[in-house]
Formats: C-alpha cells, sequence, structure tokens
C-alpha cells in the first residue's frame, strides 16, 4: 500500500477539476428529442446554471436546443474538459479513440453491457481502458448515470431525480455505487434539509473508483463528509489511505454497505458483477482505517453534523437526557442491546445544578420529566453535561414539546454545540421544526430513535487508525528463510507447525516417521501418548481417509499405529503419495479456537479468531481484523469471541493463557501481513488454549501456498 | 385463563362509553389560570369539537372559561359519566368517594406520586382502588395523561401535543403505558397522515389494564388496530385473550416492548415501578396470541394497513419487485439478516408477462430497472404477483421517479390491492406524494428500508395462535399423584426423576443407597459405571460439597464413593440433612440440552429450551414458548437452537432423535401449563439427546414446588 499522505498531484487536481468543474463539456451522443434520456444532460446543466460551454455532439444535427451541435468530438475545435458518452456500449470505443486525439482529461461513460454483463461485456471493458490508459484519459464508468457538482454548478447526468431535484449547495458527498440508488439518496438528504458538494454514480469503476474519487474528495475544500453506498469494494489500498487522510485532515468517511446478508450479497453479485466479501471482514477493514460504518439509510444524512470537525474519541462514553423518559428509552434501549452503555452524571455536577435549582437523577439517564421543558432548565443541564469531562457524546432528547416549541429544547442544543462536544438530538414527536433548527445549525438531529442508535453505535466503532506497520523491532527473516525453502507446492503439516514455532507460536512436540524409518519414539524427544496422522499433500480429509490413530500409549501401538495407517491410506487414495507419518504428542487445553488468516479479494489480509469445535461455521462465533493487528486490539478480539468467556474469568472457571493467546493472534497477523514470501493463507484448527502461564498449543494447522506466478 | 370470546358486557360497554364518549365530564380540580395544565382539558376538548357538558369542579370559582362551576362532584345536580380528576395525589381519594356516591362510571386519575414512586405510593393506589371497586367505579390512571377519542370528538386530556395538532380520524387506537410518549406516537401518526380512533395514556393500571381496553377496543367498530407502547405486561391473561379475538375479528395488535436490552430493562423499571421481562419471553408471549411485535417505531404507523383485514398467513413467501436494484438491496439484504428469504416467480408467471411483451428475470427479485418505470408494465407485473399463488405478500418497490411520478408505481400498487393480498410499497427516495396516495388508498408505504423490513419480519413472525389446551386425550392425573405425594419442601432429585419418567422423558436408570443401606448395587437393577451424588435438599452446589463422584467402576468404588461423599458433605455442610447417596447409570448423548420452565411474572408458564454446558448463559443459545407447547411448535423450537444444527443433520453428524426431544419438550410444557398442585419451576440440565430412535435421558433436574400458601 502506498503510504500516501499528500494531497492529490497536479496531474490529479486536472481530471478533478475537468470530472466536476469543467469549462467544457461534450454531450456524445445528445438527442435533440426531450423524451430522451440522452437528450437530459444539457437540459439539466442549464436549468441547474452551469456556466460553462455546452457541445452537442451529433452527426445528423447542426443544433440542439439551441447550442451548436458538432458530428464528432475532433470537430470540435476548442478544448474539450469532460466528454459525457451517451452513445450505444459498441460506438464507445470509437469515441475514447477521438477524446484521446482531442486530448480530453476525463469521459464518463453512459453505456451498460459492459462488465456488470458478463465475460464478454467485461472483454469490451478492458478494451476500453487500456486505450484510455495508454491515450492518458482518464474515465467514469461505464455503467454510470454520471455526475452532480454544486459549486460550481455541474448537473452532468442522465438521472432524472438531479434533473427534478431542487438542488442545495452544502458539505456532503455521495459516491454511490447503485446507479439507480443516486438520486434517492440525493433526495432523501434534500428533504431532510442537508446540501452537497458533490454526487457520483461511480458505475463500474473501470478506472476512477470509490478509492481514488474519496481520496480526492478530502482534498476538497467544499466536501467535509463523504457518503459510500457500496456494494462491494474494489480498491480497498487507496479508500484506506483515503480515509486515514480523511481522519487527519478532520473530515469523515461514512460508509452504508449492502451484502450483510446471504441474500444480500446475491443480490450485490448479480447487480454489478462483483461479489461482496461478508459484513464481518468488511467492517474489519472499515474499522482499520476510520471509515464509519453506518446500518441504516438515514443515518447517513443524519449523523455527519454529529461528528463534522471531530477525529475518532479514544474513549466512547454517552450522556443521554431527556424530557421524556418512554421517549429515551427507544434509543437508550437499542444502544444497551448493542452494548452501548451510558454514563451517569458526576456527582458534582449534579450538585453544581442543585445549587442553580436544578434538580436531575444521578443514574444514568438524566431525564428531567415535564419539569425539563423549559429552555432555561433545558439549557442548564446540556451545557453542564456538553462542558464536563466525565462523556465524550451528549444524546439530548426531547418530547412533545419540541413539535410545537422548537426553542423550548432545540435552542439549548444548539447552544450547547459551543463546548465542541459531539451531540446527538432526538425527539419524540413529528418536530420538523425542531429538527430544522438543527439542520440549520449543523447539529445532528435525528428523526427516528433507530436512526439516532444506529448512529452512535457507528460513532463508538469509529476508533483512530490501526497502526499500517509494525515496530521496527519485529524481524520475520527466519520465518521468511524459513518459508523459502519449501518449494513449490508450500510447507506440508510439520513444516506449516515449524513456521508457526518460528513466529513464536507454542505447538505440540512432533516428529515424523518416514516410510524408511523405524516406528519408535525413541532419541525424537516425544513422550507417549502420543497421536499418528498421515503425512501427505494428496489427502485433504485425514480422518475419513484412515489417516488418524488418537491415544498411542506406548511402542508398540505405535508400531501398529504407523502399519494401520499405511495400509488404510494406501487402500483408500491408492495414487497418494505418502511422506511419512506425523508423530505427535496428546496435549490438553482449556478450550480450542481457530486462528487463521486469508487475503480477502476486497480488503486484503485478514485475520480470524473462532470458537473451535465442528459447529464453529455455525456459531459464526468469530472476531475478524485487518493484518496488522496490535497486541490490544488482539485482546479485544479475544473479548468478542463468546466462546472464550470461560477462559477470561467467569464463575470460577480455570483462566486461560489470554496473554498468550493475544501474542499468537499478533504472530499470525504477522505472516498475514508482511510481504511473506509464498503464502496465501494459513490456519491453526484447533489452537488449545491452556491455563494461565501456560501459552497455546498449536495441534494442527496449514499454511497454503500462492498460486505458482 | 378466562376462555372469554363474546364482546363486552352491557356493564363494560357503559364503562367503554363514559370513558370514551362521555356525554358529562367533570374536571375536577380544574384552574382558571390558562397557564395551568389543569386548565388544558376543558380548553382541549372544546378546541377538538366536544359536544358534551363540561362541569368545572373548584370550589373557590363559580364559572371557568364560561362554564358554570362546581364545589364538587357530588354538588352537580345531573348525572356525570367521566370523572377527569386533576387534584394532587393527597386529594384522590376523597374526590373518588365523591364520585362513588354519584354514580360515575368511570374515573381518569392525572395524580402521580402513586405505585411508580415507590411503596407508600403503591399502597395510597391500592387503598383507592379498593374503594374504587368497592363502589363500582372503574379507574384509569393514576399518571394517567388521559384519552383521546375521535368520533363523538372527546379530547380529555392535559397532553399539549394532544390539545395543540391537527387531529384525524381514522382506524388506529393507541394504548401507552410511557405517558411523555402518548402525544409523541400520535404526532408521529398524524405526520404521516394516518388517523387514530382512541387514544390511551393507560398511565400505572391500578384497575383499567391494557389487556381490557385492549379487549374493549376489539369491539370498537372505529378500531381497526390496536398499537401498544409497552414498559411491562401488567394483565397477561387478559390481554392474550384480547388479542385472540382481535385475529378472529380480523382485526390486529400490535406491540412494540422495550426493555429488549437489559439497559431497557432497568430504565423500563425505574419509569414505571414494574419489572420488564426478557425479550425472549415477551417475543414467546406475542407470538404464541397472535401480537404483532415490531422493532422500530414507525413501523407502527406503517405496518397496519399491511394486513388491515388479514389473518395471520400460514405461510410468509415474499415476492419483490423492483425498478432499482439498489433501492431492493436496501429492504432485502435485511430481510435476509432476518432469516426471510425472497421467492422467485414461477415459470408461467414469466411467460404470461413475457407473452405481454414484458421482461422480467426469473430470480428471486423481480428487478424491471430502469424499463419497469411506466406505469402499464409495473402494473403488469404487480398484478400478476398479487394474483399469483406463489407469494403471500408482495413488497414494490420503486426508484426516483417515485417522487416526481408517483402514478408510475404508487398508482399501480394502489390497483393491485384489489387482488386482497398484503402489500407493501418502499420508494427509494423522499417520496412524499407517493407515500400519500398509499396512505389514502389504505395501503402501506415504507419512508425507510429498515421499517418495510421489520414490519415484513414482523409478519413473518404473526401465526395463528397456539391453542391454549391439550388434546382431551392428554392425562395428567399419574403425574398429579405423584406430585401430590412429596409434602411441602416438593420432590427431591430422585423424586423429580420419577416425575420425569412419568410425564413420559426418559430418565438415566437411579437408585438412592440410604444411609442405613449397605453401598452395593445388588438387587438394584443398575450396571457400572455409575454416578454417585450426594442427595439433601439443604444442599445446592452438591459438586462445590464434595457431594459427587463420577466414573465408578465396580462395588468396591461405590463403596468408597459413598464413604467419601458422606465424609465431604458432612465436612463442608455439617448442619445438612442427607436423606442418601443417589447412585445413576453414567450414559452417553450426541449433545446436552437445558429443558425447562418457569413462571414468568408477566406472561405465566414458559417452555425453555437452550444448549447445554458451562456456557449456556453467555451464549443464550436458546428458544422460548408460552406453554402449552404443540410437538409441531416444538420442533421449530429445536430448530432455533443453534447448538442443536450438529443433531438435525449436519455435514455427516450423527443424528440425534428430534421426535424424542420434541415429546420431551410437549411434555415439559404440560407440566407448566397445566393445573400442576405444588410445581412453580421445573428444569432438567442436562437432558441428553441420543441418537435417532434412542430417545432422550435427564440426567440431573430438579422441581421447585410452589412456596406455601
Amino acid at each position: 500500500m502506498e503510504p500516501r499522505t499528500s494531497p492529490a498531484s497536479i496531474g490529479e487536481r486536472r481530471v478533478f477539476d475537468a470530472l466536476f468543474a469543467p469549462r467544457t463539456i461534450a454531450l456524445v451522443g445528445a438527442s435533440s428529442d426531450a423524451t430522451k434520456h440522452t437528450a437530459r444532460p444539457q437540459r439539466s446543466l442549464r436549468h441547474h446554471g452551469y456556466e460553462g460551454t455546452i457541445v452537442p455532439i451529433n452527426p445528423h444535427r447542426d443544433v440542439i436546443f439551441g447550442e451548436p451541435a458538432f458530428p464528432s468530438v475532433t470537430a470540435y475545435p476548442d478544448e474539450i474538459d469532460h466528454a459525457f458518452i451517451m452513445v450505444p456500449g459498441r460506438a464507445v470505443a470509437a469515441v475514447i479513440d477521438d477524446c484521446i486525439e482531442k486530448g480530453v482529461p476525463v469521459a464518463t461513460i453512459y453505456a451498460d453491457g459492459f462488465a456488470e454483463s458478463g465475460p464478454e461485456g467485461k472483454a469490451a471493458q478492458d478494451a476500453i481502458v487500456e486505450r484510455a490508459r495508454a491515450g492518458g484519459l482518464r474515465l467514469l464508468g461505464p455503467n454510470c448515470s454520471g455526475i452532480l457538482s454544486t459549486e460550481p454548478s455541474c448537473a452532468l447526468s442522465v438521472n432524472a431525480a438531479i434533473e427534478q431535484l431542487p438542488i442545495k449547495s452544502g458539505s456532503l458527498a455521495i459516491i454511490s455505487q447503485s446507479g439507480s440508488m443516486t438520486g434517492g439518496l440525493l433526495s432523501r438528504g434534500l428533504g431532510r434539509g442537508v446540501g452537497f458538494s458533490k454526487v457520483v454514480s461511480i458505475g463500474n469503476e473501470s478506472d476512477l473508483a470509490v478509492g481514488e474519487l474519496t481520496d480526492w474528495l478530502v482534498d476538497d475544500p467544499q466536501t467535509e463528509t463523504i457518503l459510500l453506498f457500496l456494494e462491494t469494494i474494489r480498491d480497498a489500498p487507496r479508500l484506506a489511505v483515503a480515509a486515514r487522510r480523511a481522519v487527519d485532515a478532520g473530515k469523515s468517511v461514512v460508509a452504508y454497505k449492502l451484502g450483510r446478508s446471504d441474500l444480500g450479497r446475491t443480490l450485490a453479485a448479480s447487480h454489478t458483477g462483483a461479489m461482496a466479501g461478508s459484513a464481518e471482514v468488511s467492517d474489519a477493514f472499515f474499522r482499520a482505517h476510520g471509515i464509519i460504518r453506518i446500518d441504516n439509510i438515514e443515518t447517513m444524512f443524519e449523523l455527519p453534523a454529529m461528528i463534522s470537525g471531530h477525529r475518532p474519541s479514544p474513549s466512547h462514553r454517552v450522556a443521554v437526557m431527556s424530557t421524556t423518559g418512554g421517549g429515551a428509552a427507544t434509543v437508550v434501549d437499542r444502544l444497551g442491546s448493542f452494548g452501548v452503555d451510558i454514563v451517569a452524571p458526576p456527582a458534582e455536577l449534579v450538585t453544581s445544578l442543585a445549587d442553580r435549582g436544578v434538580t436531575i437523577p444521578s443514574g444514568p439517564l438524566t431525564d428531567l420529566t415535564h419539569a425539563g421543558t423549559r429552555a432555561d432548565v433545558y439549557g442548564a443541564v446540556i451545557d453542564e453535561l456538553a462542558a464536563s469531562d466525565h462523556c465524550d457524546l451528549v444524546l439530548a432528547i426531547a418530547g412533545s414539546s419540541a413539535q410545537f416549541q422548537p426553542e423550548i429544547s432545540a435552542g439549548p442544543i444548539v447552544q450547547a454545540s459551543r463546548f465542541g462536544k459531539p451531540l446527538a438530538g432526538f425527539f419524540a414527536p413529528h418536530a420538523p421544526d425542531a429538527l430544522e433548527t438543527l439542520t440549520d445549525a449543523g447539529v445532528a438531529g435525528f428523526r427516528t430513535p433507530e436512526a439516532c442508535a444506529d448512529a452512535i453505535r457507528a460513532w463508538t466503532a469509529w476508533v483512530e487508525p490501526a497502526k499500517l506497520e509494525f515496530d521496527a523491532g519485529t524481524d520475520m527473516s527466519a520465518v521468511h528463510e524459513l518459508l523459502s525453502g519449501f518449494g513449490a507446492t508450500g510447507p506440508n503439516e510439520a513444516q506449516a507447525a515449524e513456521v508457526f514455532a518460528a513466529l513464536g507460536i507454542g505447538t505440540a512436540r512432533t516428529t515424523v516417521i518416514r516410510p524408511d524409518h523405524a516406528a519408535t519414539l525413541k532419541g525424537r524427544g516425544l513422550e507417549y501418548p502420543v497421536a499418528a496422522k498421515v503425512l501427505s499433500a494428496d489427502i485433504a480429509h485425514k480422518t475419513e481417509a484412515g489417516g488418524v490413530v488418537l491415544g498411542i500409549a506406548n511402542e508398540a501401538e505405535l508400531e501398529a499405529a504407523v502399519e494401520r495407517i499405511r495400509e488404510q491410506v494406501s487402500a483408500s487414495h491408492p495414487s497418494a503419495v505418502i511422506e511419512g507419518v506425523l508423530v505427535q504428542e496428546m496435549v490438553k487445553g482449556l478450550i480450542e479456537v481457530i486462528l487463521g488468516f486469508r487475503r480477502d479479494p476486497e480488503v486484503g489480509p485478514v485475520v480470524l479468531l473462532g470458537a473451535g469445535g465442528v459447529l464453529a461455521e455455525i456459531s459464526r462465533d468469530i472476531s475478524v481484523r485487518v493484518a496488522p493487528v496490535s497486541f490490544a486490539e488482539a485482546e479485544l478480539m479475544i473479548g468478542e469471541v463468546k466462546a472464550l468467556t470461560g477462559v477470561r474469568g467467569y464463575r470460577g472457571l480455570p483462566r486461560g493463557d489470554i496473554a498468550g493467546l493475544a501474542n499468537a493472534i499478533v504472530s499470525m497477523s504477522q505472516l498475514a501481513h508482511s510481504e511473506t514470501p509464498g503464502v496465501s493463507e494459513a490456519e491453526i484448527n484447533p489452537l488449545l488454549v491452556r491455563g494461565e502461564g501456560e501459552g497455546v498449543i498449536a495441534v494442527d494447522g496449514l499454511i497454503v501456498a500462492n498460486p505458482a506466478p
């Protein structure tokens, strides 16, 4: 990953300006029939006050809706900044060639039938991208409805909603992978009174993708929050860099991602031609890079004001005040089910208010009841909470009064924003005026308890991005040397155990009895009882193949076991090459876990810790992080796996070696993260967690080699 | 539970009419100061067009806002239907006496400081209720802000929202346990264009409670859907009867209940003085009696039209059509995470549409894409889906077109309602006009994908209420006889095993070696290996007390074990009475579960099936139902416990005796449900599930006796 922290280059800025603030736009395939889609961009641009030059390109017309038309891009005498290509898919390539010849910096392609339609479309798309790359032309799309920019106005889109909506300028930017949702999102935001800087239908991301656009928007002075509507993640490294730069710039990236259920993944796949990853993996990615993941559509528009100008907080203590206990409970009950607790005000705060004649309860919920429906009382309480160090966010709730007397609660909430602490307002009734008061003042107001709780949950998961590199002290050279010796097929089970040992992970003592060896432990440093397992790269399921014998108590049993394994495996897998029999001391632990990593096609290397056992896949009792994982983060992972509750200290059950397990997670993440030659994934299953101070023991594991290049 | 199926009695109807349609209202404690709460009901009644007689009761005024005032209820010369009591708490009792003397049928008490404030308030409340009961006066409240009825208009409330809101008449009724949320709920519904028949702030439910009010509203011709905002359930039996009558009347009861998280429970408790039950228990109650439980506030107002006039469907197949794939995915992804799948249209339907020139995909999501944004296409598809037998509900989604051209999608959705199938509409953009089109036509339109998915999930959980009684063939007499012989302390462990056996649940073979018996299995019909456990009502934790020895292989070990148990238990619990040592054959099963029942203080007897083991309480891998449980419902319970996936048939793991387990659940539910003398709760832990056809075996269990009356 490129450790980019500087703003966009001059070349990138030129493309950015051509994309969003073109002086001259060529509308290739513009129609003179007002009922056609292809007539809309011209109308939309003018309707919303575009002040540049519009050049309709149409070989059959001289003038289209009052603008002189040209037969081709190359026929136009002056410079063109942005070509909006609306010709059918098969005609796109020729237009691309014209754009390159003309020196156009960016083209947007509306046509569909490319990568989203299958292999043939993918090939056509690749060919276009190759031409464009070679010619120095950047592409948005294909399968993209266009862009909207507000200052200066540029409504360059076939989207009917963008044409018809009363666009309001503001600090939110939208990048949507769903073309058909782009207008819906904009419309919902405008309906809530928020304004937008840029809106992008990103299409198939053949060239310009979510990550790069996000990165550019971090440098856009008109943009504060970048909202992503995602079906997949195509350029994770660039998006990671962009999101980290956003955090450093005091901006934020908020993501809504489909594919949280199997059904949703199927739909996302059929819809965009991209296989979405699992929710846990994308959540891990978002967390690692400071992206705020929300779960309710409306939260996209309601959350940004809550965190505008803030960095992720190191702690996430939520104070809640309300004039309606029932109304507060609709939010707080939901927060509780997300594991977000609320904090009680300190005694000094209660006393300080009491001295001024304001009585508040000492419990976690500051319920003022009906007595609090006075601006002076409400204001005194919210000011104290916003100024106090005991909490990191204040949720202020009001009841029916908010509908007809916004000045009682919405007024004081706006005033309290001067303390610079994240604030959230929720009103129990339908209270459009109170919400507008907050929105106009740049304070977060939530229309539903569900979006409010979603936003606060998302905020509690918004943490400072994890370090991308290990400390300089980390030395992986021994591991790399070991790995480089294993050849193309990669390490076998015994060799994988050596790698885990080199990483500092405890492994069961093991020896290999080769076909020409005597079946004895003499001189091998192991003690009975032991287990014996066939060692063969050709056998995936050792037990089914008759290749495992457990509980071997002495030399005679070992000899018999080795013999039996050889016979049974030869019978079940006549063509398998048997390297030998792996003999391993039988060890006991308090609990079995699975620890592994894989290179996710979307987000790269991720580390997984999960409950072991046959039902591991059913219980989905797992924790996932993007590699590398710090010791502290590894401890959080252990805390997220319910099955480990027992060994974390519960009801007098024996405690496990949590520090040892955390170290093993860190080590596995090093293997995942480092530029390790030849390793695409690894898994220890089971990893036994033993008692405190006794470490962990890898019993069985595998390391999967990269496919040969 | 009273098996009531008839409409309200004449006496109840008189109270109902006096409550909601009083001809004369006494406003006791009415103020002549317009800034006071106690002046509001008079103003609110007149503002909303109340046509009856208002009688202000105030010993210090002759006229209040133009109406002649009287010093007391008894001083008024004519009949009073409804006394609205606004005097301070300490003065309420005297007013109650006046009302009784006057023969007023119903009084509403606004004052707080009663049961919700602590034991003293509870005593004061009880005293008032006792007086009222004796005098034939029904009470609403205390701690109640009043009621609203629309036809005829009666806005009898101190609630400022009710006074100020433009009330619209309609078929929804609200009963709210939160006074401060009553106005908020009404306001949200009105803000969405729906209308109301009755709104009740139920207060402390000292007399009239949610169940009875719901029951009456089932008979109210102006009410179709009864919305409950609940913090607890105080009168479960009556509410159960009411909800069942609602289903039979083609009406529905929709509940939003706080207390889904521990935090929410705490708040609900501090707020109402009632300890809320766990989410699983209340969900089981709602399911058993046909109450629709929803999770998002706005679903309350958006769902009713979806099911209006319908009974619960025996199957819950959802068809989804859309003009926006991304917009559809926001709902469908969420449905998938709730386990709700969508069904593909049958081939004939696809063909039939193709014959008329309409192409739809054959997959589960009928995505028409932009080509479907024409009223004729949209209408053809929704009509086919609504008329087809392959689905039980149609979810129709539209994109940006819905905002500016509601006739394209909202029009056809309204037309499709003629097929009489549940319909749900969702629009991706902010589309108030399209939503209004649906609302005005009585068709469900959802503003957010979250509320839409919540409503459909709730509908899939809405099933025909379970039978309340067992089949006549069930004979519990042997069990009852056994139980009646155990005396006040209830059965010990060995006797509990006898009860489980009498219920037809397999139990491990057991014998008791009394202090005067020889420690031998001779003549006892058991085989080694066995386990030995101390038998004593005084010892709760047998293992900690040194009272358990496992894996006893022969007579000598048994003798030693019995001796050791006696010694260790005598040492650790010197005063315990040791009845003997229970000896049990050691049996093996595929998996351990917990099966039990308890009498929940809110909803009565509930049966719980859960994963066994030390982490049972952490994993919360449980299924809960209200007793009695049918065999079919017991199978559903088994399907809900993840840990049982293995024994249900998974990856070649040995199958367990699911039928045997289901029978055990049914038997436990019989014990829970029947009028069993002396039993308050029971639990088998562990219950071993053995292989198919081998049954289940109760290894350890207890039966808790009722406290002596």
